[in-house]
C-alpha cells in the first residue's frame, strides 16, 4: 500500500488519526505548510521541521513550469531536490484552473494555461498531471479537477463536477507509481446535492484519500462551514479527508470539528512576510509603533525558535529596517503556531474535549485591529 | 581588563593568536561577518554560529538611526537584542564619513550627516560615538576617525590624520565602560610617513588593539598591499590588529601574511544575495544556465549546511524563482567559506607553512568569468 490511515480517536465528527506514508508518519489533523516552488518561502527544511511540520505541499503547476519535473526527477525527485525527507503532498494544478482563469481555456480534454513566467502555452490533461506528480515523486498526488469560483452558475457547476469525476477516473487509470497515493477531489461548490453526487462517484473509485476542493474560492465562511460537515459525512470514515487551501485558525477549528484531517494554506508564510503574526490572542501586526520597545516575545508560552530568542521590539526593527530576517522569523513563528494549534486539536480530540478547546481558543482570539 | 590578546604562533609576519573578550574567545586571524542593522543579512544567529563565525560586527551609524541605541540598551544591549551571545565589535561611524561624503560636513568638533532614512541631521562627535557604543554594549568599540578617500590631496590627508589622532584622544578620555575594549584606528592612506606618524601617536595611547582604516577606499590592491606590511610593523606586537572593511579572499591571504589579525567585509553576504558564491575554485555564479541540472554542491568538501544538503541545480532554481531562500543559502555558504578560509590560515601559521597554503589557494582560485 502506498499509504495507510489509522483512526485513533474521535470526538463528535472530529478525528484523531495517523497517516503512514512512504516518507514517514503524519499525525492528523495536520497542517501542511506550502512549498509552492520547492521551498517553504524563507525557511530552510530544518526550520520547517523545527517548527513542527510533518508534511509539506508542493505545487504541480509551478514546478512543471520551473524548474520542470524532468529536472526535479533527474536530481532524485522533489524530496531530495529540496532536501525535505518527510512526506510531501503535491496538488494537481486544478487550483490554477481557478486562480489563473483569465488566461486559461478548459474542455474535457485538458486545461490550457498561459505560463505566468513567459506566456508559453501549458497543457494540463489528467494524464499529464499524474505524470508530472509521478516524476516529482510526492507521497500523495492529487487528481486533476476543475475548481470553479463561488459565483459559478448552477449549470456550469454541474459541468465542472462531471468533468472532475471523469478526470478522476482518467487520473486513476494513468497512475502507476506504487509508492505514491492518489487522492480524488470532491467538487460541487456549496450545492450539497452536487457535492453528494460527486462524493458518491469518487468513493466508487476507492481512492486511498479524499479532498474537498472548491472552498476558499469566494464563498463566505458561513457558506463554507454549512457545506463542510454534510460533505465529509459522505466520505468513507477509514480514509483521510483533506480540505484544500484552508484556512485561518478559526477555519481550522471549525473544519476539524466537521471531520477534516488535513489542511494546507499559504497564510502562515504570506502573513509572516507581511509582518503579521498569529498568536493565541489574535493577530500581531509587528510594524505597529506599539512594539518598538516591547521586550516580550510574540507569545510568552510559544516554544518556537523565534519566541525563545527574539523580542517584539527586535522583530519590529527588522521589518522597519527592511531586513530579510524579519519575513523569515515571522514565517517561522507562524508555521510553528499552526503546527502547535494542530497538536492542541489532536490532543483535544484524543481527550474528547474539543468543545472546550474550541471555545477557549475562540474566546482568546481578539479580532484583528 | 576588557580584553586580552595572546600570541600563539607566528610565520613570518603572520600571527596565530587568541582574543579573550567579555563574551568569549576568538581565534585569530578571524573574519567578522557584518551585521549592520543588528542582523547578519538573511541569517539567524544560529546559522551565523553554525557557519563558524566567532565574532560579528555591528554599525554604530545605522544602529543610532534605527532603532536607536537607547532602544537597544533598554532591551538589554546589542547581544540580547539580536540574540547573538558571542563577541561583537562595533565600528564608530567613521566609515560613513567616507561613504556618505556627499551629504555630510566635518570639522574638528564633529561629523554631521543627513540621515539616509529621513534626511534628519545626525551629529557624531567622538564623545557621542563612544556613548552610542557603550549603550550598544559591544565587546570592542572603535574610536571615531576620519576616513578620507584614496584620491585625497596630501594636505587634506594630513588634516584628516591629525583629526583622527585628536579624536582618538577624546574617545579614550570619554570611554568608561570596563567590559568593553576601545581600539584606535590608524589612518594615512597610502602615505607611509603619515601612517607611521599616526601609528606612533596612537600607540602612545596604549589602546588594547589597533585598526588600519582608510583601505578599500578606492586604491588598487597593489597600493593597499604595499602600505600594509610597513604599517603593521609599526604597531605593538602584543595587541590585535584589525584591517577594516577588507576584503576578497585574495586580500585576506595577503593581509594575514602582512600581520593582520581581524577582518570584516560585506562581500560574503552581499555577493550571496547577488547569486555569487565563493569556492576554493573561484566564484560560482549560480544563476548561470550551466548549473540548471548540476547535482553537485557548491563545493564537494565544504561541511556547511548548504553544501551538505543542496545541489547547485536547486540553488539555481531558487534564484531563478526569486525565492528568499536563495540569498539566505548563498550568504550562509559564503560566510562559512570565509570562516573556513580563516581556520585554514590559522592552521597554516601554526604549522609554519603559510607560503605553501597561500600558493596552493591562489593556484586553485580561477579568476571570475
Amino acid at each position: 500500500m502506498s499509504i495507510r490511515f489509522e483512526l485513533l480517536a474521535t470526538d463528535g465528527a472530529a478525528r484523531r488519526g495517523r497517516l503512514y506514508t512512504t516518507h514517514g508518519i503524519v499525525d492528523t489533523p495536520v497542517f501542511m505548510p506550502v512549498g509552492t516552488q520547492a521551498t517553504v518561502k524563507g525557511l530552510t527544511p530544518q526550520q520547517v521541521r523545527d517548527a513542527g511540520a510533518q508534511i509539506i505541499l508542493g505545487n504541480t503547476y509551478h514546478l512543471t513550469l520551473r524548474p520542470g519535473e524532468d529536472v526535479v526527477a533527474e536530481l532524485g525527485g522533489l524530496h531530495r531536490f529540496m532536501a525535505w525527507d518527510g512526506p510531501i503532498l503535491t496538488d494537481s494544478g486544478g487550483f490554477q484552473i481557478y486562480s489563473l482563469a483569465p488566461t486559461r481555456k478548459i474542455d474535457d480534454h485538458a486545461a490550457v494555461f498561459r505560463s505566468h513566467i513567459d506566456g508559453a502555452l501549458v497543457e494540463l490533461t489528467p494524464e499529464r498531471a499524474i505524470a508530472i506528480q509521478e516524476n516529482l515523486g510526492s507521497d500523495i498526488a492529487m487528481c486533476l479537477d476543475e475548481c470553479p469560483p463561488h459565483d459559478t452558475p448552477p449549470d456550469y457547476l454541474r459541468v465542472a463536477v462531471e468533468r472532475t469525476i471523469r478526470w478522476a477516473e482518467r487520473c486513476r487509470a494513468a497512475h502507476k507509481r506504487g509508492d505514491q497515493a492518489l487522492f480524488a477531489i470532491v467538487q460541487g461548490g456549496t450545492d450539497l446535492e452536487l457535492r453528494a453526487h460527486c462524493a458518491r462517484e469518487l468513493t466508487a473509485l476507492d481512492c486511498p484519500g479524499y479532498a474537498l476542493g472548491g472552498f476558499s474560492v469566494g464563498e463566505t465562511e458561513t457558506q463554507m462551514l454549512a457545506a463542510l460537515a454534510p460533505t465529509t459525512a459522505l466520505l468513507p470514515a477509514n480514509k483521510p479527508r483533506y480540505l484544500m487551501g484552508v484556512g485561518t485558525p478559526r477555519d481550522l477549528l471549525a473544519s476539524v470539528r466537521a471531520g477534516i484531517d488535513m489542511f494546507d494554506c499559504v497564510l502562515p508564510t504570506r502573513n509572516g512576510r507581511n509582518a503579521s503574526a498569529f498568536t493565541d490572542e489574535g493577530e500581531v501586526r509587528i510594524r505597529n509603533a506599539c512594539h518598538k520597545r516591547d521586550p516580550r516575545p510574540l507569545e510568552s508560552d510559544c516554544p518556537c525558535e523565534v519566541c525563545r530568542h527574539f523580542s517584539r521590539a527586535y522583530l519590529h526593527h527588522l521589518f522597519l529596517a527592511k531586513e530579510m530576517l524579519g519575513p523569515t522569523l515571522l514565517s517561522l513563528h507562524n508555521v510553528a503556531f499552526y503546527c502547535r494549534l494542530m497538536a492542541g486539536l489532536r490532543q483535544a480530540v484524543e481527550e474528547r474535549r474539543l468543545d472546550d478547546f474550541t471555545a477557549d481558543r475562540l474566546a482568546r482570539w481578539r479580532p484583528s485591529p
